[in-house]
């Protein structure tokens, strides 16, 4: 409890046994640790491993290469998702080695390998070659969140066979991500077939009254299929950040 | 079941008792009888000690009793979500030994005691007294999926101290499902406490500009927090079936 | 009737017992007389033995005793779809010999026997228990239309088995009016079955994000499986209208 | 193809080359085979010579020419929608004898003549200039699934005397596709003229209230005149298969 | 009067009797006695032979005596609209004489004999039965206002004929409201038959996609068919008002 | 011309040169010649002198010459609405004397000068600069239409000055067209300035929550000052053309 | 600075001018009062004497009840907003002096006089009678919280005069809060008369395309008057609460 | 000047040097000169040293020159919002001296020193770099309204710290400017830290479920967090005029 830590912290400084500098250090970060999401989240970057992940659409060339720099001075991976290929060269220009996934749309400099980690694989499906974007987005994320992710694509009209053929690999992932536009009702399916979490991430394919992947967010969120959650409209990201959370539930960080 | 079957199908054509034509005219529907994600479910259920979970929402008090007693005959637990208390009453007059739960709305036979299983525990929050009956339709529905559950509600406007004096118990839990109406802000200031998957569960509690809950869904699909994921708005079952599969990642099922 | 009004008219003037001037007169308002939709509607239901239909809801007992009489003085069948239980009751005293369907919510006089006509059997499929009414509606329709129906429902979590167990009728039928809520899924994995044309029925049944069965419209609009085409949400009428149509495509209309 | 693969699997069986267990496991993964709506979809074209249908839009021209070559090499029809004039070109380039419909936005290379079948005539009305890239993907595809097709075009405020100058071919129609945009009136108008199922198409022509198409879309599903079913805006392809198959109802398929 | 005012002050400062400040003061105030749309309403109601007309939605029966006391006060004319059955018996306790018509939901007294005006008849028309609350309230509002009004109601699936019927009436009207839910077509099949302003009405009636007569509000808003306005859902009040400005075009006002 | 066919149908009936079932087989489709509203619109133009107006958006400058072509070949006058300036110089190649207006962006070709009829004036008033382009149209169509057109721009922050500047004329006028983008509160100010019908035109000017002249739209629909009607967003032809409707309410047509 | 802050208390324990339980009372309020909204707005109202405010609205009376004891246990003043006439019977019953006031649907308990603040008055005005239960609420709250209030009612259709009469005493406050529903005009003409902030409350007062009050909601976002802000639907809490921190501005708390 | 013009007036009067009717047709028009919000706007503007400020999108440069030169001609500062780059080029080659200000997409031309007045500071909030333009148009706004002005950017994922770091300097402001997209859950976070009013400014920044910023709009709506109010999404000079308007709260005007 935080009243029981801040006892001892005192404790130690009236007693003489830590030095108010010392004591300033861990007490600075009590209300951070307490305040906002946004803080222990880079916190948490910095301890585990994940690099920044700087979302890219509306910020400027020049932007995104200052924030980049100030990342990659704190010695951790960049990644920037949501980055158009044109932008990619102009951020290339300043941020030399950054390597551009086209099929993702992210930009990567990986400066420490990272290590894999949670219970098994995170998997990765998408429906159609259209959902590819937001499904390369997730799974790429996530390899760079230290999972093992294997991708299953275009279980739609002409692919579903690729679906039955990972049928074995399927059931033995961790975790689902499950992307699909239109009517969204591949999650549903997956769902079906496995009794492992499934995140869902409906996405903007489609056209008429599929409104810009609503039909498919709302067809997620109303699945009659259990275990279904469901993220953002397009948001591959989000997907693998949850997809690793769930992957490691039960695995004791080291070093707390 | 449809392993048995195929076996018995096998049997009798190994055994010349059967021709090949025969049982391919048997063998070609079986896909079917495994086809839909409602059949595995119930499946699952059998296998895995989860009760049968009925939606009584919109189904009348003698539907209740029939499916109720259908469920109780395959000597499965019965939980009937969405029920109100006159309708509980009414079903109970058939369904001896049902025992209603109306802060929850949920009304239970629970035949076989449920066996505790998953990395921890699953904590459900909620923001305010009026969130409290889908709060309550998470956790108890949890708990009958064998989760080991804990409560922290009313984290709101006057009671926020809980969530603080809980603390230690937030972040020492598996998974959280966070309950929350109004603009629903509430999921993304727990998933900055946590590095747990965060399942955000709005509900239909606010007025005028709160849509029926829409805007506290909308507001959850656009947090910035990253690992939260959403279920759709007063889905507390939903969001437990979600945490249930998610606590057991990693675990392997018994005799698989 | 129109073509017995004109030969009167074309007769007079053939006898000299009516001007020019006069005919023109009379015939220049006979297009409006069969202009709308409606007027047409109710002649072909006159020449096809299908019986008037009235929608009850909105409409006053008062109101629907008044028009059911104007029904039946020209010997036609009655029927009433959306009639509430009470309201059925407050007709009948006026109009003696309805019969009340109350899983329809329908009400019928049927003064002359239907006959069965088209290709083949009509088949209703339902998802939910929730779902009954509307399909209810659309099958009893199907009926006092002239179709051979067949009823598939509760082809949800607890009853696919019931879908598998009627596959060789399904695949047989004509035509198929599937009914579902929630995210609406179920008329696409018929739709996969099946080489039949599928009326897709979206019904207000689910709760949240369902918008009152925006979800399930929208989800069976934007379904990816073929040959699926989608009427009102609750409209079992229409689409029972509309199979009816479609089981008679290249039979000709007698006398014609 | 499934039906094969099960009877070897029988025939080893019964030859005693394989064991029960072993059979089992490949039998067990069958039913996916078979599973998808998608792949019988696919299999269903193969067996009645519709050509494979591609959505165009959201793809690139290498992914076209590579799905495109896919389907070739199973030597059936190709048709590719929603494809405008650059890409055809760029398409053009790796897939010899693609022909391009402006009209229709479709590409197709036809190998197999489309024999027609079906009862009668689809024909194919719209109301305004701008719906015609619409009616145009309805009424190719319709003929490329093997319908005989009419086109009755621009029946809106210029053209209305087509409608009346077609009026017997109209009625002679087994299906009628009918497309407009703005609110979307014109299917309640042609449904009231004839006893033929009516396919309503709302297009995204309009402006201001009509929402991309929305207005139209339900006031179609609003219609008061019955026999209407609808499709997703801008949805001619959907249409034009829904159509083949109510064209083709009562007629046996060969070969089954 | 505000003219008789301002002469008052002005011959006040001209006689010496009122200084320059002290009329400033007083006629700097007066913008605002005639500023408000509400104000010159009310004075143009007396001026004119309108009755008060208060809406009667959402105000107790207490409030609507007191309001409908201090009308009376001022000898006009008094209407309440929207006036269910249950309020109107507890407001004619208080107001004595009022007269309520069932059908439109108005309560009325009318002291002054309201005198025709206007070029020629206001009529009003209704699709179906359900509607003729709203046609009515338009209907009554309509003559209070000092025009001949006709009704033709029901003009839907069984009352066409009651259309043509009155096809001479209808083209010699001088404005038509056109009341319709659903998809609300009836405006545009009115507006292709005469020369006259239509004033479109959509009401609440339909169910489903109707969405509280919004897609017939849509419908109506898109109607490619010209000289269509549209008020708001249920309106009839606002229809009457503005038809009856148009019945008067080109007709100077007394006193004026 | 219907009425003439009708008088030779009869005429040859009278003079025994054509059998009773052979006129009556004629005279069977003649409803449909007068059926449409749209068919009754041109011939509306013809008999008034009103110009055939044509909307540009969404037709090519092929299409939209073509179709001018045949207007000019009937002799009446040509406009063209929602026309770029880039696409009117395409079409004036073929279109030679086409006149292009920018403000309103319409194209016309006036082969009859329009004579002036109506009650009095048209006024046009709109809210901002930005609102000028629909206001012109509305105007400039209204004149083509044979009004007298007076114009009030720009009537915003800027401006009211000029409001009150034309007060006069305001009050003189006899119809008011009242365009306005953000929260359309104009018309409401209008209204309550005059006893004049009040065509509220919503544009598409604002942004954020004014989703494209939704909330313009909605506000003027639900505007407490009475006389005000609502055509679509954006829609200046369509407020023009029932302000000529208006204005000539009560005069008679000549040769009717 | 937080930083400096607890190097000043490490410093002082450090030093032994500080003991750590007075260390502990200071700390323990830094995570918190960094923390969340919630814990300093309670924090807040015990040091400014602003009551505790629960929201009644989907709380029994039992919770209410609970939680008022509460309230009334930490000696400060109570009230209950959206508080029904019949709950409020109930609660009086567990909460003796609980003073109800029905014209605001509040409950209040005032155990301690509170005293006005502020620059000076908070007005409250509203569109018609039907706001008034929103009015209400906003002007007892902001009574409440320690503001002079003035009130002016029902300045819609018949009574803008009392807007007039009181325009001296409008001009005179500091704060207006504005309430209306329909269109929801009266902020932007409010906000054209006066140099103070306005806080406009929309209501779901009207009918139609007022869309539970969302209609009123847009215009007012939209308003192209300055200086308004806005608040939820039928927020009057929000608003008073709002006003009464403006009302503030400048003025230093006791004690800080 | 209205009072000015009334005084003549009347002195006139008084003198006898113009009789009571002429006076009273120009007193009658008065009225209207005071009428409308916007030119109390412009006055307002004139006396307190605040700058015209003209909307710039939707404006073509040419009419944004003229617009300017009649602005600078009365000798009072210019202010040009929503002005991109390109267009800020061609304005400036009419209007010599405009600066432009890219961040925020507004040019100027201060011929005026603004001087500063209100209680304290404004603060200007925003949670991350792609809400910087929406942030910096209110700052520039507030400060060219003669505001003190202080900015904390990019508040979000990786800025907290800057929250805290500059937590006095909030603490210590009049007003809070509070500008987010996504989740618009910054203003809650800011609310809870301040007792100040708030006002949020929902950007358009956001993906998928965000809608243009409607998410963000709704949130801000419903937060539970006392004392915000809201502008429209983007409405960075909303809150700006809004911010000056509450700084000057109690503070006399000169001259009044």
């Amino acid at each position: 409890m935080t009243e029981k830590r801040i006892r001892e912290v005192l404790g130690k400084v009236a007693a003489g046994r830590m030095t108010a500098p010392a004591a300033i250090r861990i007490l600075r970060e009590l209300p951070f640790e307490d305040l906002g999401f946004a803080k222990i989240d880079s916190h948490r970057s910095l301890r585990r491993g994940v690099p920044e992940v700087i979302f890219g659409e509306g910020k400027s060339a020049e932007q995104l290469s200052t924030i980049g720099q100030r990342v990659l001075a704190s010695h951790t991976n960049l990644i920037i998702t949501r980055l158009g290929a044109d932008k990619a060269r102009a951020v290339r220009r300043k941020l030399r080695g950054l390597k551009y996934h086209p099929d993702a749309r992210i930009g990567t400099i990986v400066k420490e390998r990272v290590k894999s980690s949670g219970h098994g694989v995170v998997m990765v499906l998408c429906a159609g070659t259209s959902d590819i974007p937001v499904a390369e987005e997730a799974a790429l994320c996530a390899e760079l969140f230290g999972n093992r992710v294997a991708r299953v694509y275009d279980v739609g009209v002409a692919g579903i066979h690729r679906l039955t053929a990972n049928l074995e690999a399927i059931r033995r992932a961790s975790v689902l991500i499950v992307v699909a536009g239109m009517e969204g009702a591949l999650p549903s399916v997956v769902a079906g077939l496995v009794d492992k979490p499934v995140i869902a991430v409906p996405t903007s394919v489609g056209y008429g009254a599929s409104m810009g992947g609503l039909a498919a967010l709302l067809g997620m969120l109303n699945s009659c299929a259990g275990g279904i959650t469901v993220v953002n409209i397009d948001n591959g990201f989000g997907a693998a950040l949850a997809a690793t959370l769930i992957n490691r539930v039960g695995i004791e960080r080291d070093g707390r």
